[in-house]
């Protein structure tokens, strides 16, 4: 297809590559002097023609379309010519396993890599000769002269696992891609593309890489309506309406995507949940997807709500110990399998925030879940069971009830169910501590919840690499069985010996045409991607490899933008909640500052909870002689966090209420330190776009653009997070703002008038 | 940018085409004797390489992507040898004039549209001189020799119109493009690329043009939270949240495809209006809007919530008469100007479904839009005041109502306001006879709304071609001065001397990246647009236009597929409302047949209402011994219509209720050929398929594939409703289904328990 002006810079690079292989052939086949290529040469450097193309670069370079849809798989063409040589010589012939839907899925991708990258179609094979360069096959179809000379054991590879190494085999090098099953293959066939975006020389490859984690899961907190909760870059993906007819080329492409990083499985409906999803009209539709996923080894989840025995089960109970229930729940479990063989199983709310539950009915969370567990077992199926929960009824600390609902459980929950915790104990804050549960479930499989989606973290509009956030969450060190127990081993199973072990990222995908609103967002998919598939990965490493298949390979850019990507999430702490503050957005939306909000019902759901500012200081004593939340953590760290001095700075306002003259590590008291901090977070996001008009020469004048045009969103709220925070705290402190930082334009009364009723992502009202 | 798998056939045809140009460039540039090139020749078609070359044709035309996103201005290559080498000629050399961002907005397209069309980049001049093949400039830039050569009456042309024309012009032919104002220009130049896309050579083309009616409009129904009212291609284009500053390339692309043809206003948000609009947080993103729609002709108009001096402004009341009232209108207007000068004014529905109205006063609509007149007459703006009034305190014939309430008022509206009066009586049904208020307003500017977004067509997943009923609407007869008396040239303002004329149609556009979901409802837009710039024009002409435009310049596909869109509007007509049946669709969401409803609180929103079947017969007798609705028009018409013998058979249910055994002129009883219509429907749908599937060669597989998947849905409803409709009409005729027409596979109970609560485009609650 052809896009409004998508006469664009690779056709501009094709027809320059073309002179220059013409000019190969024409050299190497035809019988020219030497005299006359110099010939060609000097007239095509010298006449209006080369001129042209140089014209034809300029303006090329301005064509409008719009950007960003192929994410990191945009494969872009070799420039180095060494490297192109490698390339070219290394895919002269390919010998591709033949098979079934995965094994062809994994051909049309790299096709399609190496046909953009090295600008040729593949030469693919039928059989395997003597002439093959390159063999790409499970280990059950290699030669064993080859399996050989590979000297691999495969037993690490497990399932999902690949081997990539070029070999010396019968007087030629030949580079294999194996793998034990399918879904090696494809994964086999992604890292090798991933190698050539990175532009590794290949010649002496010898790489193997296995998944950490089961379960690399997505979230998709999409209604039926098509709104998504929390979702700023447009609508849900799954069109409802035309389904099962019609395949969006959005569901190929966004399951490539996802098998790309390792994703291996979705939910595809909000965990707030809607019974009809369950019902055959529905589950028709799911089917179509399922099919459209399956080749990219994607497991489909549906968020069951916990009534559904009611609402479309005609029951009047959905008591999990009663029998008809059970029946009931048994019996649509079996209906699913049926529209869907390799159906995930259930991911689950319940008892949370309004969603029904088996509390509903005096029972436990282990109830509800081990009746969905025992439905699911002979499917192979599994339960994810949000450990999401606070109560209206309970009054103690917000942060600790989780912990102190679910710890007495563990051990007790079948084999197919995993406890799936958020990351810290409030709700995807720009920073929280590690969840306490990471150190105290040692029985029970807990599946990590990070939010992708930048709900409290500046929308779509902000740009934030999250990989930083994930990164500090998982090298946190829980200390439950010593020192080194960090929860990156919790959530890998390396820890307790898990065999089911899970990570899930609540999706910032939509339906606008870069997927993600923000360019920048991509990123967090990707790498909320390679984390789930290898939890020790450090953020540095996801943001040199995304820049690179993303926007470019020139050094400079990379370092620049990397930069600026690593330092973007501690500015987003800084210029909304620093030195552990949290939770002080507006209400309902969480769009923009609102710790001033005091009046909701429940007490939880009013910022001035969370930060507690008043006349004598600010923040949250969670030490024994406050809420003793920091108990819940292994001794050595309560210790750590109990004392101020001792407590990480990025958390002090977290576990303590300190006074406003506290004097920080700097020597600044707090009411300057935290002035400053904001301040900071405002001096950042303009070093941010510096930086990015810095590095305007390395892209196209739409890709600067629109980055461009965000940051300066992303400047003006950060401004306003500044400004409406310090008014509002100052009503306290009584203290002027330290010196460098700006003073606010507006009143504070002004920011409290402020009000969004359209803000996207607000939880829409149930059906 | 390149999309995912871009490598396309543009790109081979390229490779391709760089191939003879380089050939072309050695034979005639480099000292080779004709015997090296007949080699280079020959190595080409003989070996692998150019193997190679057909290999690549053949894989990328599977290569995946999301087509469609350019709707009608793909500019694709000429492929036409002698065609190509005119045009070549042609543009060798363009003075094309300077000046505004109008003028560079031109100028930009017509590089676009000639770089994609012929492959290169145009050779603009700075100043004029002799050796310029084209010159667009407006007349006050033209040379006077060149005028004069012209010999062109620029009266004729208005501020919209423009000459393309070719001249003798010293000793060579010069291609001119001219107009009046920039606007002309804009519009000639896309007139131009228009041209060129029809394939048309322009040695001696000789073609000037000028719109027909002055407001060509669009009116979205969009609201703030980004649903779209009736809208089924995605969610609103206004991404509200991220303006002012984020500016979507979309915004961009919308203007130019609105401004190729003719666009020139849009209303953004839905007539059942949120005042917020009209607050300066929205205004300002507005602006944004405005200044990304300056340049290529379009201006905003907002609606306007009757009441929104109360919600917004403070007041008690909203009386049009009263002073306060008055003084907050003209307030508003003049701080909406001082944001976008050229705003167009108001598009306002008040007094209409639970909708404010000047009536809540005790007032009229004229009192209402005369009032907001008065504050936009100072600037320039318009009153642009929706007919679609029916009230539930009036028990006369819906139908009949907005002629009721309109027609007293006829030149009582003060010169900026229009009445917007949609096509028929009732709501945009498939089909309906002309709304008899276009034959009784001679003093009144009537402006047309036509329903672009198929609320009652089969959603976006029906193919209809649209132009089809605009065209039978404006080719009515009113009779209203004499025979000949036409819609159209009631809406073109000729028959009653209007200098203010508009026709609007409420947009299909939506987020998908094809803009209006099915790739044929573009044709939808470009109708409408093509005949509101000309109301005359016909709908064969119009697909033949956009077919060649979006397509395929192939004459087989061509022929195939115009025969396919101008039949598909009588298909959805036959196997929904055949025979003058009308609003028999499931309430609310309208998605779908659901002729029983009969039980919602107004007798009118009830599809019995409509058909009024019952033993004896159906359909709604509207003749003097019914409710005398045909007296609304003229005479000459209303004693066709009276009569069944001379009522044209597509109306009769609409103006008579008849006896099931009552003959139609092929014969049948009409229970027969009730049924047979509805068969004949289904079988219609059928044969589209057949045509669209012997027409695959001529498009890339995912061209046809995605319409393939479309037609099956459509073919399923269209089984639905017959089906549906047939088992439930047969409760009164008590009849076998006439031989020919297939057995329904349900039951009428099961048709009857279908509920979709999830179904697009349905109305929200109101914020």
């Amino acid at each position: 297809m052809s896009l409004f002006c998508s006469f664009d810079n690779n056709l501009y690079l094709e027809i320059l590559n073309l002179h220059f292989s013409l000019i190969y052939l024409v050299t190497n086949y035809l019988p020219l002097s030497n005299h006359t290529i110099i010939k060609y040469y000097d007239y095509m450097s010298r006449t209006k023609a080369i001129f042209l193309f140089f014209m034809l670069q300029i303006t090329l370079v301005f064509a409008q379309s719009p950007p960003g849809y192929d994410l990191w798989l945009g494969y872009s063409e070799i420039e180095e010519p060494a490297l192109l040589k490698e390339y070219q010589n290394t895919f002269k012939s390919i010998y591709f396993q033949n098979g079934n839907e995965m094994l062809h899925a994994a051909e049309r991708e790299l096709t399609t890599g190496i046909k953009k990258m090295l600008r040729k179609l593949p030469d693919f094979e039928k059989l395997r000769n003597s002439e093959n360069t390159v063999v790409i096959a499970k280990k059950s179809n290699l030669e064993s002269s080859l399996l050989k000379r590979l000297a691999f054991d495969f037993d690490q590879l497990g399932a999902d696992g690949f081997v990539i190494k070029t070999v010396l085999f019968e007087r030629k090098q030949v580079l294999i891609v194996t793998a034990n099953e399918d879904i090696g293959i494809l994964y086999g066939v992604f890292g090798l593309l991933n190698l050539m975006q990175q532009r590794e020389s290949l010649k002496h490859i010898m790489l193997s890489d296995a998944p950490k984690v089961n379960i690399r899961m997505l979230n998709h907190w999409d209604n039926l309506d098509r709104t998504v909760e929390r979702g700023y870059a447009g609508f849900s993906l799954w069109n409802w309406q035309k389904l099962p007819e019609y395949i969006d080329q959005r569901y190929i492409d966004y399951a490539r995507a996802n098998a790309s990083i390792g994703i291996n499985a979705v939910s595809l409906t909000n965990v707030n949940a809607n019974a009809l999803i369950l019902t055959p009209a529905y589950l028709e539709k799911v089917q179509a997807l399922a099919k459209v996923f399956r080749p990219y080894g994607i497991k489909i989840y549906l968020t069951a709500r916990f009534s559904a025995p009611i609402e479309i089960g005609g029951l009047e109970t959905a008591d999990p110990l009663d029998l008809n229930v059970q029946n009931w729940w048994h019996g649509k479990v079996k209906e699913i399998y049926d529209y869907i063989p390799d159906f995930g199983g259930f991911l689950v709310k319940a008892n949370s925030e309004g969603q029904p539950g088996p509390q509903n009915y005096g029972r436990s969370h282990v109830d509800g879940a081990n009746m969905m567990a025992m439905a699911l077992e002979p499917f192979g199926g599994n339960v994810i069971w949000r450990a999401f929960v606070y109560s209206e009824h309970d009054t103690s600390d917000r942060a600790k009830q989780a912990y102190t609902q679910f710890v007495p459980f563990d051990g007790k929950f079948r084999d197919n169910v995993l406890v799936q915790t958020k990351n810290g104990a409030i709700d995807f804050q720009p920073r929280e501590p590690f969840h306490p549960m990471f150190g105290a479930m040692p029985k029970t499989p807990l599946m990590m919840e990070f939010q992708i989606t930048q709900e409290y973290l500046g929308f779509s509009t902000h740009l934030v690499f999250l990989p930083k956030l994930f990164e500090e969450v998982l090298h946190s060190d829980t200390y439950s069985k010593g020192k080194g127990s960090t929860v990156a081993k919790v959530i890998a199973g390396s820890l307790n010996q898990k065999k089911l072990t899970g990570m899930a990222g609540v999706a910032n995908i939509g339906t606008d045409l870069n997927w993600t609103g923000h360019p920048f967002a991509q990123a967090n998919w990707y790498g909320f991607g390679r984390m789930a598939w290898d939890p020790y990965l450090d953020s540095e490493t996801i943001a040199n490899e995304w820049i690179k298949a993303t926007y470019s390979q020139n050094p400079n850019f990379i370092t620049a933008i990397k930069s600026m990507m690593l330092t973007s999430r501690e500015a987003v702490v800084n210029y909304m909640n620093p030195l552990g503050l949290h939770h002080i957005f507006d209400t309902g939306h969480h769009y923009g500052p609102g710790p001033w909000v005091s009046e909701l019902s429940r007490p939880e759901w009013n910022p001035v909870y969370y930060h507690k500012a008043d006349e004598k200081g600010i923040g949250f004593n969670r030490t024994p002689s406050g809420s003793d939340a920091t108990a819940q953590y292994a001794p050595e760290l309560a210790k750590i966090f109990n004392d101020p001095k001792t407590c990480p700075e990025e958390y002090l306002l977290w576990f303590h209420h300190l006074p406003w003259d506290y004097k920080l590590k700097n020597g600044h008291t707090l009411w300057d330190g935290l002035a400053l901090k904001y301040q900071q977070g405002v001096d950042q996001v303009k070093t941010m776009i510096v930086t990015w008009d810095d590095s305007k020469q390395y892209i196209t004048p739409e890709q600067h653009n629109e980055v461009r045009m965000l940051l300066q969103i992303q400047l003006r709220e950060a401004k306003w997070w500044r400004d409406a925070c310090l008014l509002y705290f100052q009503t306290f402190s009584k203290q002027a703002l330290p010196e460098g930082v700006n003073k606010p334009t507006k009143t504070l009364a002004y920011y409290k008038s402020l009000k969004f009723p359209f803000a996207p992502g607000i939880r829409p009202q149930w059906h």
